[in-house]
């Protein structure tokens, strides 16, 4: 069983289910943004999360040893320029901040990077009787270049 | 003066001054993320903050009638897949974590998106003695879609 | 069933029972470019509106349970450059028109942009002895930047 | 004097008189989104109008003569993909409706296209309390395919 | 049946058969390069045609409806720019001689475009005895540009 | 001087002298499409003609030696996918008509192509009614492929 | 069956005859080059030769019928820019010599081109004590451009 | 001076001379595909070759001094898909004749690849009364693949 | 089979038998990257190292043969610009110290490459208080360009 | 003075002075490859670093100065497939062992990266009677995907 088709079986389970990803999460002990990226094959989830996830949405042992194994990343998304609203608007944020961002973490940590592997993303609502708002927290590891 | 040519100059006259995007945040009264995407051409700034800075900076009024400009956004990128590692990082998450920041985003809201005009980002620095953390949020009003 | 299998589906009962999509609208009590869309698995179609379609077309419920599903979108023209002359027409307006109709709107409205999300658009045949014309209207709500 | 050249001398001109598109089309005696996308160099202007237009902003005749020019269309966005938030709209309309727009005019008008040659394009502000509008009205000429 | 399957079944019936594509053309009252077109899926083929072409090629009533079905156009070639070197030599002459076309047309014509829709186009052998020679006619409607 | 140069040279000339491509293929003694697309850089146009053609249009003997060069060719139009509507239509015709020429000619002349080197092209204006049409006849010599 | 099938028959039978390339021009009567640019799909097999080689492989008259057929060529390798280490040598040398080969023929020969349809091709091993070497030789007709 | 510079500076010299590349190879002691390469600025042309050719040429020392430097390959064409009809051929040929080269070459000499780098080429005229043929003969050493 | 289906084979029997490259390659007498790109279909693998390898995970002859084949290599990845964060720094580390790379080989080794095809490479893992290491070796047989 | 115009004084004055990189190296007090990476504008070189430099090259301080600033990276290569053969090489490695790589670096670590941040490079020459060999060591921390 590959990832595609791993995918595709937990989406399902989960929609028979009713869960929401929040629920799986605390069944899992995880949070729900790693979660989901496991089930949509993104990361790998190691054993006990994953037989946790599978007794809670009851699926085979087939999908939980698919749950585990390391992902090809990127794969699920399969556009070097997304179409979808949704996904799109973080890639105009990207060509419209992207310079900003790399000028205003430079100066506050010196020249590096923030890690996208040592990192954890977040999903709130946020009420707003103006329309309530998306809040999208990442969190990385700042890495510094090497002089050698 | 085009965006292009008042940015090389904005950027020369920052270091010159020794100013950190934060103290110049507070001369004009605004977010260092937004003033420093309004000197990198990607925002317009309005005349009261866009004089502000002039001043802090002893900058001709042709930069700041430059800085009042809408722009044309997306171009001080200028590539479709980004190179600079820092910047790439935030592709990478997009195309690791797109459809999962979709999913998430959606169970909690409703079918729509985040905004990426009602949007505000913010960059901080998060001690860790594992290494410092770039935490970035991101705030975007949720825009439903319409049915008609 | 996917996106694509339904759409496939609702197009050939759409041709068996020889409705037109003003009729489907009427049917479903929309406008029938958001009814066309939602058959091409563009939006989602919320329960009632899905349930009166279906009926029209007798479709089953699983054709129902796709219809409101939300859908990953600009997957049905799988392009970024389209071929299809009539679709074609519209990226050349985009070419062609591109910066004038940026200019125009910011002149009216100032800096911002014009929603995709809540919008709606909307076709009629204009009779013209010179040749009939198309006659597209879009109306999107004016979205403008933030300062932040 | 190439149209680029041009384009910048109007647009300079423009701002220092402080006339908006709308001023500018009534000295002209046409279209605001036409009297643009001439001075953006996508449409040719005749001989009376481009004259009237360089009086009105006191431009040579060489800008005058740059106008007159059939020019090669398509150069302005200079992007297979547009990157500007607003223009990149347009191509998300496209990307989403493509398929049904084309479906939805075939059924009213048969097999064929709309013509964006001989095309008109509207942009009205459109006062709404919950926030303005901005609709977009297209017109252009059914062409049916032939048959030989 | 999807057009791509329509025309699969066509050319193995034409093939069976023995008919050329000016046998087929006589058959059904209409142009070989038309009916070529419409058998490779590019054109829609009205109902008496479509009959005729099908009772001359023993072919089902499934074939013919595919054939009245109006396509989505340019989907048979599949490619940016050709492979194959007759079809490519055709993608040569555009990118040697467009700019050339586009200056000698427009100087007969003035501002505007040939029509690919209210469009015809023939193939002729010439007889040669330095080596036959091809052909090709393509006639198109003048459509002006409009001023608004 | 290189062809671009050379290119905006006779265009002005022509421009500045209100000759024809006609009457310059006159002086030249050869077709109006060949010498307009030895002007655009795309032929190399031998002596006896460049002289004429310089002479006609008082140019210099830089002008005539440039006209002579054997030109890097196809880079007069400098995309894969032209935008500008007049050229981008023959590119249409490539994408709907291509795999139609293909079979047409090779079911009249047998495997082989259509030569975009022995070749020539002829634009007619042919007046009707109901609409001036557009006339372009291309002539190539056949070349089967080669068994060996 | 299509040229795909086609090939994979033909080298799987190749490829238990144990008959090597040359063995099987030898017994068709022609180039072993040729020969095996019919079996991939990319040259036509007239059907005296399609015979003799499916008599020597023990190949079907399907098989002897699809190596007879026109092919759309260049599908076989199928990507812009070849990965396999071999093929892309030879786009190096192009990326490479490209131009030198453009001056040394032209200077040779006239303005003009190197037919690759009137083409042959032949490959020997040079046995050589430093390193046995790969000698292709490529014969094409001179085809100089035609003035018109 | 870079190598466009030179390369610009060097075929100017060549024209005033009115020397051809076989008259340079043998003033240089070297082959003309291979001294012609060096002057488009894809090979290094070391020391004692590089003075005779500037001696013959009557250029500067800076000149050869830019001849001598280690290019960076693969820039003079600026294309992945070339449009020059001359240079297309060959690639062509590439798309055609791709696997066949592969599977040929492998036959003859086991799994490997022929150098582009340990690697000679010549062009030769050979005069055919059905027309001159361009003969380009490669030549470069069998690398096999190591086993480790 | 193919290697696309050999590969799925393996790597399924490896999981099942637990084995490591590292035992594998043991059992096969042969580095652990190299048979690990053999079983992923980018290089031949020769009988006995084929048989052996067959033995150790209970493999049908069918995979034995289809590791003996050569293959059409570049083809397990797939993409331009890979979107796996691993395999991805390495591409970062192409565009980053490309002409780094390129400038210090040539002046240790002449004006030359360093071959793919002749060519190892180890991958070792350092033990570091600081974070392990991943190293890489790769050493690949100098080539110098050849003068003709 | 941006990087590109640092880049090309340096080596020019590299040039001048006949240092070697390795030489440069010992002057600064730091590996050659990083050295020189920092010259190519892909590597910010600290203060005491840059004014070493620029003393043993009698470079400006204004050089020192670019040589301090931090870098968008990936810029000194701009091709996504590099044509240069010796920069080739790489890419041809990515394609042909990066799922190997990946794999292999998997099987040893777990789930995680090699990361081109915290990344050292060597290369060294290793005399061979066979062909010297270059080898080149890439030493990068193992990052692990971070659960939460």
């Amino acid at each position: 069983m590959n990832k595609q088709e791993m995918s595709a079986e937990i989406l399902a389970a989960k929609k028979r289910s009713g869960a929401s990803w929040a629920a799986l999460a605390e069944a899992v002990g995880a949070h729900e943004v790693w979660v989901a990226s496991c089930c949509y094959g993104e990361n790998s989830m190691p054993e006990p999360y994953a037989s946790k996830l599978c007794t809670a949405l009851k699926l085979t042992s087939e999908v939980k040893d698919a749950l585990v194994e390391y992902p090809v990343k990127g794969q699920s998304l399969g556009q070097l320029v997304p179409t979808d609203p949704l996904v799109y608007r973080f890639y105009e944020i990207l060509q419209v901040y992207g310079l900003t961002l790399k000028d205003v973490i430079q100066e506050k940590f010196g020249d590096g990077i923030m890690s996208a592997i040592d990192f954890t993303m977040d999903v709130q609502k946020q009420e707003d009787p103006k329309g309530d708002r998306v809040v999208v927290t990442m969190s990385g590891k700042f890495l510094p270049y090497k002089k050698w």
